[in-house]
């Protein structure tokens, strides 16, 4: 008798909290006509992880799949998204890091296309920088890197992979494609997310009230 | 004995899934003050379509008819919206088009004037093209056209048959008036009404932060 | 036998809308830190209205009193707000008017202090204007009267009274305190404050991204 | 028999407001990525206080502990927030203060950091400052103050203690970090605080249409 695949209930709970989840992402707008994408590490060598092309504010069991390492399907005939790739990529890099979500919100996308050429969104100054596990005071930069967006996943995981320099950098914006944020676990995961979406939305603001 | 004029389940149907969108479209302010239509097609002679002047966040089917393609009522006393014109135009014009949505946010509202002059709205490098179907790339230009408002139902239609000159475009914004966008069904037609609005406010943001 | 104050059974009903629809505003923001009133017109002689400090969105039978033309209080012990005098004052001279809403939105707020010199919100071009009765066209001019802010009901009601020269006007804005809408019914009353906002809400966008 | 250290039938109900009042406020995103902290005073001598690190939209009786006026943890394992310090110094300060609120929204972000050099926000002619206890007209200014932030809590508090020189001031903004609100009770620190997030939004958005 052949053993499982994977563990039917560990895929069961990652899929319960990625449907949790991406309900209140989609509620906030941070989805829109169906992008995004979401996953939760199984082990070291699976990932389950969001069917492409699904509205993620209802989404049910059958469209969360399960994926290997190398971006394969497991004991599935769906086929990943491409953006699967930027998941694995960091579970390979990254050991401790048990989830990532992938958000398309204007906030996520406007700034990573004003700060291309940077190559960054430096942020100074903000009491929520130590809503990001490893940062304990507002008085430092935090600069969260910004790559150029691809059709080309192994051009774009390259990109990704140069620019995770520092530790406990917990995201990345691709331009006019969203954010990447990451955690130990999805509520962590959740955690950093919040506050990059919180903090480059006050950053917008403060270049609007500058000018 | 009479045929029915058109088939009532299919009518049910169409009523019920106008509904559910609906009240998310009213949720997110798209509908203010009673404004904005929607449409299913039903066959290559007719359509159901909102009533105008009801609360669309509140629609029953009671506030849905059917017209034909001629934008004459059937089987019933009330009399289409004059925007009834604008459906039946692209289910005329385009066979394959199986739902229109016409709403009226503040963003779609703005974009529209603020390009009156230049006949379209051109956007760059978003990802949420690919939304769009026939849509492959964010490393392209596209050009969601811009007609201006009339209470000539003619002439606005007629403004309107010119500007589709583009494949795949399943849009136009009417200066001062809202958005149209359509889809072989009303699920493609809401993930391209989503992704306009979408691109839509992120370009207002662009100009607000360049300037 | 004395013959009851008011008709009991109207003012529930009465009571009953207006519960429905402060919920639905204060939802919306329009009602902060308890700002805002809401009245309806019984007969030619009374009206039903909220009582002040009252947290809008969540009012109950109990937060409504019934005043008389001449802001007294009928059958209750509570005492009227200040502004119920706006109220009344709408009533006495439009005859038709069945009811007022005053809230209290950050647009609202903030275009009457941009417009007070002028003493007006010119509006043009919006499809819109069709929500506000008697207007027909997006074709023309709208000017939404603005009045300086008193603390002295009486100033503030001739100020008033004296800006109301136009037919089919249906509002009018406080500077730094918020608008007031009105109609027909409190329906049609609700559908001219969701145009004013909407249309408010544009122009200050349209300032934005214009300057 | 030791007498307990404190009411529990108080402490419950306390509990039972801070977790209705923080569903709203998380709902409008004053708490992201589990920033904020919220406490009711129980007498003189304790104060009931959500516990650090938790989802403020999601608490529950276990999120809130009892902390003395020293800061001290009462008949519980759990160590508060080191800015349980904040809300004790206002209790502390003023025996009629009964709820203090700490949220960090945009809008509040912002401000202070705009601020921070002016050491207050000055703001002039709204009528929402009646919303504020012992104000009575718009035709006034108030000054909401500023402090720069601080990760030392005796600094942070000093810095706090020397700029509440006015009656009936009820807030203050820490730059970068967000909103203290207090009141008479929790209902009142609540419109307080709703009152100064519509304050500061009106107050940047004119600062934004002004430029």
């Amino acid at each position: 008798m052949n053993s499982p695949a994977f563990d039917h209930n560990l895929y069961a709970g990652c899929a319960a909290q990625i449907i949790s989840h991406t309900r209140e992402l989609a509620a906030k707008g941070f989805t829109p006509a169906t992008a995004g994408n979401f996953s939760i590490r199984m082990g070291p060598e699976h990932a389950a992880i969001t069917i492409s092309g699904k509205d993620k504010g209802h989404l049910t069991e059958a469209d969360i799949m399960v994926v290997n390492m190398a971006n394969e399907p497991v004991a599935t005939h769906h086929r990943p998204s491409a953006e699967a790739a930027l998941h694995t990529h960091l579970y390979r890099r990254f050991p401790d890091v048990g989830a990532v979500l992938h958000t398309h919100s204007p906030t996520q996308t406007i700034a990573g296309l004003l700060h291309a050429d940077e190559g960054r969104v430096r942020l100074r100054g903000f009491e929520l920088f130590k809503a990001l596990r490893g940062h304990t005071t507002h008085e430092t930069e935090f600069d969260l890197p910004v790559v150029p967006n691809s059709q080309d996943m192994d051009e774009l995981t390259a990109s990704v992979d140069v620019v995770l320099t520092q530790p406990n950098t917990w995201g990345y914006l691709i331009a006019g494609h969203g954010l990447y944020a990451w955690g130990r676990d999805i509520s962590e995961a959740r955690r950093h997310l919040d506050a990059f979406e919180f903090l480059l939305g006050c950053e917008l603001e403060m270049r609007r009230l500058r000018a």
